[in-house]
């Protein structure tokens, strides 16, 4: 049974929904020296880390970290901790991650009252309005960045809904953060938790997490026990704060990639940052358009990280990305649920959302396209160009 | 609040309960380049790791693969998917990791029905069946390796007692597997996790994990849902197994660490891995009792990768573990509950297991026990010699 194969992987570009490609400086942050949980060095880089999440954010937020899991740990600790059985929980679903929460406030007990919109459609203010008078609920969730459609709901006009029962605010920015702007305090949200594959520019492992004072406040005076303890953010703020007091042992190279990301986040500025993936994202829109593709999602509703284009019809959606897998060791992500096989998900995101990798991608596509037997209206690559010398 | 500085922690060696330092190819296996979660190449890894874990568990167990977070959150997978709210649970108690397997049980609102001995002391057998029998337990937790105490608590005799009542039998193995052998298939284990930074040589961040059939078999049939989605068996061994299902985005660069190290694991053999941990740690067991300083456990209940030596009337623990650390980059760990102050906790776990290490911390304690003023009964590094030179 031996495995004797030494483990190479190809250098792939990777244009899916995450992870992205990071910087070499990020790699080079998780060589150095190993540390213990409760040494004195790591305690300062958790600070840091603290401090730089924090700045990501925009937030004040005291309970700022990085939880050791994915993203989908960090969905679970928001809702795990917030989240009473039997209590009534709005949630918005317009996508695969939507759904998630609704599966999660479902296992835990709570009785989840669904606003809905189609897969790449907003979700409607005014819905989401009457269902929440008509409930009983004190918390919303919503996400953000949708990653199963490139939808980005605004979170921008909630303050005065939630106003009416001083409700908390769950947002998902899995797809967003350090991308896109999610604005926690000026948005008035209370947990928001995101992923460090995507717009953060490290690779996965890690979930960055917020919890505002409101939402300790809840947690601290909940009468039901919080079903998990690996999650339970009055342990974990207890080492992450002044006390020191030990929870788990922490994925001490994860942390070091993240704190070096977040440090070139920092030196890129968060408005030049977002301005970037703007660019980038309007640069391939032109080019795909261009081509004769057409964008799931309307203009104003588009995340700039992560872009979803219809496939045209008589297109073979995994040939396409096999072509594009072994051909030029370029990987975009296909479409799941109602958008499999119509969809392809073309992530440009933290170090991968450069006009290079712009131009590189239509190239490519363009000759997948062709082999396909697809038409051509113009050039993709020639659009891009041109959107990028009209924006200088 | 710019955080400008570069991150250079100091070459600790930390011979503490981990993390552990790890061999250098381990490191440069987390430089490898990054793979999309459903990537060939990546499902490739993954299915190497679920061949070598097997091998490290010793374990036919279809499903074994690394949960994505640490040995705490093993733990929770391990009980979430196993106990049913109301249930009775028989809960080993005699550390600091029984209280928390304890702890999350009662989370789960099952009943926890405790059988307890001191820290630092064995359980009694037959106290455990005498339990066993007066309650309808169906399932028995017990710690094999109590990071706290350094004690060792045998599995290998439960067999007849589980049969009775055909009980499932949950071990943690967070501080034994690859360093002492735990014999999953052999000693009817039917869920066993881990942890990557103690005995097989990785950056902490995952925890090996493994199900039994039965143990499978009971998740299937449960009533009550799952309350955890993020640490769900029944969807993870969809994404591990043929299915291929995506559930989150695989903590990637952790996962290539650990196929490197189980890879060590598989060219040293685990039987020459015992071997090595369990010699290397009666060489210092011999340097510490020729100091005239006295272990925790009794011999025949000793962890090999873990050993707790009681620190001396009128030795400053916090000192001599400060002069360790800052005068020559040696961590090692102080006790906690009912034993903090009283024990330190030496880890010559994976690749710290050496010769070495092993004469270099008996040096620095002499050195540092000289310093409080404690008198040395004899040389520990002189001792340790004497039995490397006579165990060749």
């Amino acid at each position: 049974m031996a495995i004797d194969r030494e483990f190479h992987p190809p250098e792939r570009l990777l244009l899916g929904p995450g992870p992205s490609n990071v910087e070499t400086r990020v790699i080079q942050a998780m060589t150095a020296p190993l540390l213990g949980y409760l040494d004195p060095v790591y305690l300062q880089c958790m600070d840091d880390i603290q401090e730089l999440l924090r700045h990501t954010f925009e937030t004040e937020n005291r309970v700022t970290f990085s939880v050791s899991g994915t993203g989908g740990a960090g969905m679970e600790m928001a809702l795990v901790n917030l989240i009473e059985p039997d209590e009534e929980i709005l949630v918005c679903v317009n996508g695969f991650f939507g759904e998630r929460i609704f599966e999660i406030v479902s296992r835990l007990g709570a009785r989840a009252i669904r606003v809905e919109a189609a897969w790449g459609q907003p979700l409607d203010f005014e819905a989401i309005e009457r269902a929440f008078k008509e409930s009983s609920a004190r918390i919303v969730t919503m996400v953000h960045a949708e990653t199963s459609t490139g939808m980005r709901q605004p979170v921008e006009h909630l303050h005065r809904l939630l106003e009416i029962r001083d409700a908390l605010f769950i947002v998902d920015a899995v797809t967003s953060l350090g991308a896109h702007p999610v604005g926690i305090d000026r948005n008035r949200i209370d947990a928001c938790y995101s992923c460090t594959q995507k717009g953060i520019g490290a690779p996965p492992g890690l979930s960055p997490i917020t919890f505002s004072d409101r939402a300790m406040e809840k947690i601290r005076a909940r009468e039901a026990r919080r079903q998990s303890w690996y999650l339970d953010v009055l342990l974990l703020e207890k080492y992450w704060g002044p006390e020191r007091v030990y929870h788990h042992t922490a994925p001490n190279v994860m942390n070091y990639a993240l704190r070096e990301a977040l440090r070139i986040i920092q030196e890129e500025g968060l408005e030049a940052r977002w301005r970037r993936h703007e660019r980038n994202s309007k640069a391939f829109v032109a080019g795909v358009e261009a081509m004769g593709l057409e964008m799931l999602v309307a203009p104003e509703h588009r995340l700039w990280p992560l872009n979803a284009v219809r496939i045209p019809e008589g297109v073979d959606d995994a040939r396409v990305r096999g072509r594009l897998l072994n051909d030029f060791n370029i990987e975009i992500g296909g479409g799941f649920g109602p958008l499999k096989g119509r969809i392809w998900r073309v992530g440009l995101m933290g170090a991968n959302s450069t006009e290079r990798n712009v131009l590189l991608l239509l190239g490519a596509m363009e000759q997948a396209l062709e082999a396909e037997g697809f038409k051509l209206k113009d050039s993709g690559v020639k659009a891009a160009n041109d959107f990028y010398s009209h924006s200088r």
